[in-house]
């Protein structure tokens, strides 16, 4: 086999990665990064998300040359006209997304060699909270499911602890579990 | 101003909104809904959801005739070829998507006519934690913030309740600082 054959894993450039990680053990000011979106209101429930630039490693990054466009909605039953997934599905692609790239990259580095990783997320509400009807339901889900079905050239109990140990460090598990504080500013003309 | 014109408000048919209420009011069971994704690995960072139907008002929703495709990935920095916004930036649109779709739905209820609706969402990271190089700093974001830009016919301060009720009631925002209790299971093969 190539060397290339050798490094890519999963689809991941396992030499690059463990390159990155020695980078930033000796420099951990290269770890600090910073995500944004733009969202601007286009009609009813339809609004738009631009995604473009972030700063990371020191600077920022320019590598995208052109913007993510991401269109969200809402369903006829809750008075949108489903120009997009709605935002609380958005979360629950986030998740699952987040889940499965960390499952993919601690495969990678962990010498697993996967064939699916496949998931479906289930978030149950009750939307009285959001509508204002009551006070009593949380506005957003009382509980998340997650159901993955994983498979790979290893034993199930690598599989599951490759699973658990991705979900010990997936970002968006982090803060849909335990939350993140966000502080809200509003300006008019 | 015909009937239409006047029940149509920021995109939203209020008339509808105002029975929605009335009817989960006088039926909360109504009010249950379930949203789903499921999500499916393609290569490295590179992963797809698939969002269509959902539980709601009693059954199950078959008003999308199809799915919708959303597609995740990572930057180059961060060992992916940029198949689509990474998980992270997924959250910040999420969370934008339902705050402004929130303030576009209380503006309607309030008959606050707006004008337009911006925002700019950052989440700052160090990213050790989700890489696994150093326990200390948090998988996700240490603090997202929502930067608001809203105009409408209606008082500058009348537009900040509009913003500070959303907030309040947003599914999204709920989440986002208070966490959901979020369940794995994994099957392999």
């Amino acid at each position: 086999m190539s060397a290339t054959t050798d490094t890519i894993r999963n689809g991941v450039d396992t030499e690059k990665m463990f390159a990155t990680l020695d980078l930033i053990k000796e420099q951990p000011a290269v770890a600090r990064f910073q995500f944004r979106a733009t969202n601007r209101w286009i009609d009813g429930a339809h609004n738009r998300s631009s995604i473009q630039g972030f700063y990371a490693a020191g600077g920022e990054d320019t590598s995208r040359s052109e913007a993510f466009a991401i269109d969200a909605g809402e369903p006829a039953i809750l008075l949108g006209t489903d120009t997009g997934p709605n935002p609380a599905e958005y979360l629950l692609h986030a998740l699952a997304a987040c889940l499965t790239t960390s499952i993919v990259y601690v495969a990678a580095a962990r010498k697993v060699q996967l064939t699916s990783v496949e998931s479906t997320l289930t978030g149950d509400m009750d939307v009285r909270g959001a509508l204002g009807v009551d006070d009593e339901p949380r506005n957003g889900f009382e509980r998340i499911g997650v159901s993955f079905r994983v498979n790979g050239k290893a034993p199930a109990e690598k599989l599951r602890e490759v699973v658990e140990r991705a979900t010990a460090r997936s970002a968006v598990y982090d803060m849909v579990t335990n939350g993140v504080p966000v502080a809200v500013e509003v300006a008019t003309d």
